[in-house]
């Protein structure tokens, strides 16, 4: 590819849901392309037609990214394949392609395989979100202040990974790169994990309890109100890490239990004094 | 006691934390009494006074509660003792006294012990709160919306518990009556589990890890900013519970890591579901 500079001509969005909306919306304030297309089931193109925001909507995948600069694929794990196989023969030399899902390993071998080193493609996770869903919750400051790792294959030209850094930096996110493995192993301890205990918690707790609920419990499970089915296809691709964390975590709060049973009060503030003093750190990230 | 109608003559507040602190905010706010008096150690005082709120400060509890119709003890469950010997033999006959702790079998057993069945004390607990702390965290509405639980001795006259039922309605809580093992099994598992889950979560996460979570992360773990000797105080007091509900949560997570080790999807996916569907039920409370 060439150098871009944005504005670049033409960007793709297949899948404008919470994080594809979010990008489409920050994408058009900002000015980053000419044309801005938009590929999606009818429905899911009628809801961004109501909307109002000027974009040229395809249901067709091959046409939607034909000339595109930037392909962003904004689908869940599950649907990645078949995204993949449609578009695969229709990528264009000048185009590069990111997508925003949670896992990294199955995504890049699943390029790999079906794109292979002809195509400059290269895994991007804004690490942000919602606990809501669908174009209707998107807004275009989602990335502000955000981190974006990114995990590029080898073969990728250093000026298409310019190209995606320059992209998240201008939504206001942070962009690193790591390797797939690497990302994979850290996101399993403060995304899957977290969101695998905030379900199981909800699941723990009488009815009667759930009627009592403060605004604690509520923010300690909020997570565990988002999306089923694309929750279900990231925990399961991630699930090697997701499990080894999940048993370390078993270890140390099966410690933690043991110390309230001996009523060791010296270890029980050394516990929470720790996690207090790198919690509140956290807030001033 | 006779029938007390707000605004009532005296109310004391022992502890302007933020607790406390919110209580005397609200009551002056909502001229519930003729006079609001506050003990505290003189540092403490020293922000009241800065605040501006009117009130009659004491250092002194014993004078403190002098002419009181009610004493609100805002003070962690590892100081009430101290606090109880020093008022029981200044409490006169009207006054009516509550506490405002998170756990209720323990403190209605001092309360028996030390004040016996002459002076009407009713246990409170607001099932609201912050993960911050102090005078300076309180907020006058900090009540509104929220559940009061009330664990009332055998030996209350229905005047006095009426009189504790419209002071929590005055500050715009629900005040519900349940025994005190009644809601000690039930914030194991709404407050205590939780607290204790998202401290050893903390931990459990690698430093490197720590540097890029995102708001979901945050969510989760906001609790385990709390203060740790409160904390350290409630966990102990109500071990015995915390230890009950804390080993089901480990036997239903073990079941959730076995489902991914399988790569049961369905389960997974129906785990997530249920999860989902119970927290954007709590999200209409």
């Amino acid at each position: 590819m060439n150098k871009k500079t944005f504005p670049i001509d033409t960007i793709t969005i297949i899948g404008p849901g919470l994080i594809g909306g979010s990008i489409a919306k920050a994408v058009k304030e900002r000015g980053l392309c000419k044309k801005l297309a938009i590929a999606a089931r009818e429905e899911e193109l009628d809801i961004v037609k109501r909307s109002g925001l000027e974009a040229d909507l395809y249901h067709q995948l091959a046409s939607s990214i034909a000339g595109a600069d930037l392909v962003v694929i904004c689908v869940p794990f599950d649907a990645l394949k078949t995204i993949l196989l449609q578009i695969k023969d229709h990528i264009e030399p000048q185009t590069v392609i990111t997508d925003v899902i949670s896992v990294k390993k199955e995504v890049m071998t699943l390029f790999s395989e079906l794109l292979g080193e002809k195509v400059e493609w290269i895994g991007s996770h804004p690490m942000t979100g919602s606990e809501r869903s669908g174009f209707d919750a998107a807004n275009s400051l989602l990335f502000e202040g955000s981190t974006t790792i990114l995990t590029p294959a080898n073969h990728v030209s250093p000026l298409a990974i310019d190209c995606i850094k320059t992209f998240w930096e201008k939504l206001g996110s942070i962009p690193i790169e790591l390797s797939a493995e690497e990302h994979d192993a850290l996101v399993s301890e403060i995304s899957h994990l977290p969101h695998l205990l905030a379900a199981v918690l909800i699941e723990s707790v009488s009815s009667q309890s759930l009627q009592l609920v403060g605004p604690g419990f509520k923010d300690t499970t909020r997570i565990a109100a988002g999306c089923p089915r694309l929750w279900k296809s990231i925990l399961m691709a991630n699930r090697h890490y997701v499990q080894k964390i999940g048993e370390k975590f078993i270890r140390q709060f099966q410690k933690a239990l043991n110390i309230l049973q001996q009523g060791d009060e010296k270890a029980l503030f050394e516990l929470l004094n720790k996690a207090q003093a790198i919690r509140k750190r956290l807030e001033k990230k």
